[in-house]
């Protein structure tokens, strides 16, 4: 009862001015599954606009990893661990509309970090199975910022820790800069939703499965209790973003890397690349530079930007090694182009000497 | 006898010159408990200041989770967890009088890591029951800073987890400044100490109690070694500030959110705001802008400001939701005002849908 | 197998033109045992160079804890934990030798941060018992980054667990600077590798013992899953730099303190004095200032430089207390010197009090 309940705490919105919406233009996003990223303008051409985005929760039997019998009834946006990427820029309107089918078990709503008020929507927008709502905000800071669901009480890590969190990018309108103003433009976007998950075992140390979505609720909350995750991964399974589903580039193009990592700590690494540009904090601020590794606070998305000069398969994982081999969080990047030896050459490949 | 253990190490202070403490006032500063701040300047008037403090230890029985029975013998500066927040400028003088009751079961002192040398005034304070001390030192580096016991080995661990510790706030001479050079400026501190407890329990999975001070000492270090908290609070205790006990603001007030962790990382963010302006190292650096979560090195204090632009209840939590929802670390801050339904809007209230 | 492999991702170089090496000169770089740096130029004379490195890999017992019977099998290069550390300038090639001795008993490999394509070098460097390999790769960004071994798989986490990882440092080739352009010098370099260990135990609690080199693997993949590491240490074991081995400076010296922490978030904090100039990111961007406490993002180098105003020993800990006491992550610098009263004074030594 003293804790923090999203549930208990809606505003009080009455009386309040009706919202002058001249000026605006209405467009509607269309989402699209991760690692990818909605078609969108880097540089905004018009004046501001209301961005319609449309996210429908789904609670779906998800396995994390087919080797070890780890599965969860995931609750996603879209269907999607992470929830698809929005990208709006800055002065523009999400107006969202969230539907929870009436097939759901479990109430749902949505926090955006990158609003203001009412717990960044939370308050306005608790919908039960079979309802919709409606709710319109402004992106008035530019930045990469989590979203995810807060139904209140333990129900916010519950849910948050079973996929249902996603990323929203605010791009200034004039677009992304390095710290003298000059403009950062980038050739595609890959969108790592980071997931930490809680899986229940039996006394055998095998993960437990359970019939319905929320079965698994007194459980996975002693499991979370011991703050040490079983399963680490990107898009919800291990090997989700490896081997054929590596993500693909070639030399000279730019990706942009967005992270979301919506409850815990992560330090991203891309094995044989850097982070040349790197936003921790936000689009005001200018990007770190030359980063090995960058660091997500537990509750943030981050994007760090790099240009490939080198063909191969680079990894993309959270540098606690044992978080990104062992529990999974690792993807892959498969770069085409022609070697460059004045970067790097193996001059004299691994042979036996005397010894 | 490898560890570092700082009673051993006391500094040879004898043959130094006096210091020269003309051209400084004298002025005394009346403590308060958290989560306020003192009454202070943001701007000094006159000249640097020797800043007199009175600190007394108190070893007291508090209750953590009236829940789940989590109790704990707290060792306290002032009586509360965190100690009370401490503020000059840069350029004054701390001096500060260290009092342990004749009563007290353990001997104490104190590290600021404000102040420069003799393990931050660690090897010069030391009091056993009984005694006092004082020590005087220049505060030359702005920002805000963790103070904390460290009475050697592995008491150091042990009374910083037993609430032994707080911040000071060093403020530039002429306050608070973003990068151009503007003056920031602030209606109200709130000052978070996030303390992460690791309570002992039996066989049976219950808290165990105990009679005395430091009657908890091994079971403690057991619990400790698993680096897995059993409680993280603001102030003492789960529920310390939220409902009745909310920090209370206004729609255009701008608050300065201060934040002390002194062992352990944390990720504040503040439900349905923003850290506008954060300082995560020191004054001396331009803020942070427009962060959705920030970071508290552990071993730190940080300061946020935010200019509230809605009313209603915020929630100002540790984003590891596990951490901050379940083990407790979320606080509440109440803002009265009108809704401003251009940043936010529930255009459609939730409502059944056809399917 | 869906898990990141770097054995099985070996670029294809075959086709590529020759590096244009004229207008390098060819250097070697003795490497010496941590704490201590190898001979280098803080500002860079003459053209860039070719600087040859020679690491051969050594499988050792070493004991961890001699207090409770800690002992791990550690995979190193050159027989030290971490590492030893390479200092080069921006522009300067690395050329690597890589010998893996006929008497060890597992593959290695090498993983460079700073360097661009193939894993980092790791998927062009593996060798075999009895093999050596040559390497060259230039270093194009500023900064101090993580060498570590990355065999392939679960290897990765378990080898870079067993010591097997250090830092090199790019310097600018004109120094280091503030962020107004004005140099940062000197006057020594003290290199703390922290390790994080997770040393398997038996059913009685004890420290389990192995006959070779590798067959802990299974048992220590086990203890890795859990996160908590057993261990945490500064140069390969408790105490290995307090005391007798207190890294050593005097009143007026800047310290470079390059701290190095291959998979586990570290938060390094010098007790008494403080991170003055701290580049967590790379040398690229200013560094942040007066900090108290720093951050390594697991799997990253970092480095802080501090000049010494008081005597005494100072302790350079990760601010995680238990992480640092209790598990050992502690080190001593000694200085001598002055002690400074306008800093810091005991105006009244502990003394009892009536009450
Ligand atoms: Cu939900
Ligand atoms: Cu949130
Ligand atoms: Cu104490
Ligand atoms: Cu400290
Ligand atoms: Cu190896
Ligand atoms: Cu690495
Ligand atoms: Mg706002
Ligand atoms: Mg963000
Ligand atoms: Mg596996
Ligand atoms: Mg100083
Ligand atoms: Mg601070
Ligand atoms: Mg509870
Ligand atoms: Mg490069
Ligand atoms: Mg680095
Ligand atoms: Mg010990």
């Amino acid at each position: 009862a003293h804790l923090y309940n999203a549930a208990e705490e809606q505003e009080t919105t009455v009386n309040a001015k009706p919202a002058d919406l001249s000026g605006y233009t209405r467009v509607r996003q269309k989402l699209v599954a991760p690692p990818f990223a909605p078609e969108h303008e880097q540089v905004a051409t018009g004046g501001p606009k209301i961005v319609e985005i449309a996210l429908e929760t789904e609670e779906r039997l998800l396995v994390v990893d087919e080797d070890n019998g780890g599965e969860i009834w995931a609750l996603t946006y879209n269907g999607s661990v992470p929830g698809p990427l929005i990208i709006v820029h800055e002065g523009d309107m999400v107006e969202l509309t969230l539907r929870n089918p009436a097939s759901s078990m479990l109430e749902h709503n949505i926090d955006f970090h990158a609003s203001t008020g009412a717990l960044g929507g939370g308050g306005l927008t608790h919908v039960f199975p079979g309802e919709e709502v409606v709710l319109r905000w402004k992106a008035t800071k530019p930045g990469c910022f989590t979203y995810h669901c807060a139904p209140g009480g333990d129900m916010i890590p519950y849910h948050v820790t079973h996929g249902m969190n996603g990323a929203i990018m605010v791009l200034p309108r004039d677009g992304l800069k390095d710290k003298d103003g000059n403009p950062l433009r980038y050739d595609r976007i890959a969108y790592f939703g980071e997931q930490d998950f809680y899986l229940p075992k039996d006394e055998n140390g095998d993960y437990r499965t359970y019939e319905y979505a929320g079965d698994d609720y007194a459980d996975s909350l002693d499991a979370m209790r011991t703050l040490i995750p079983t399963h680490l991964v990107f898009n919800g399974s291990v090997g989700a973003l490896t081997g054929d589903n590596a993500i693909k580039a070639k030399v000279g193009e730019t990706v942009l890397m967005v992270h979301n990592q919506a409850n815990r700590d992560s330090r991203p690494h891309l094995i044989g690349g850097h982070g040349s540009y790197v936003w921790e904090s936000s689009f005001t601020d200018p990007p770190m530079r030359n980063m090995e590794t960058w660091f997500v606070r537990g509750g943030s998305a981050v994007a760090a930007m790099y240009t490939f000069e080198q063909p191969g398969v680079y990894a993309y994982v959270n540098h606690n090694l044992i978080e990104g081999i062992m529990l999974g969080a690792a993807a892959h990047i498969k770069v085409e182009g022609t070697w460059d030896n004045a970067l790097m050459e193996q001059v004299v490949a691994p042979h036996s000497f005397e010894t």
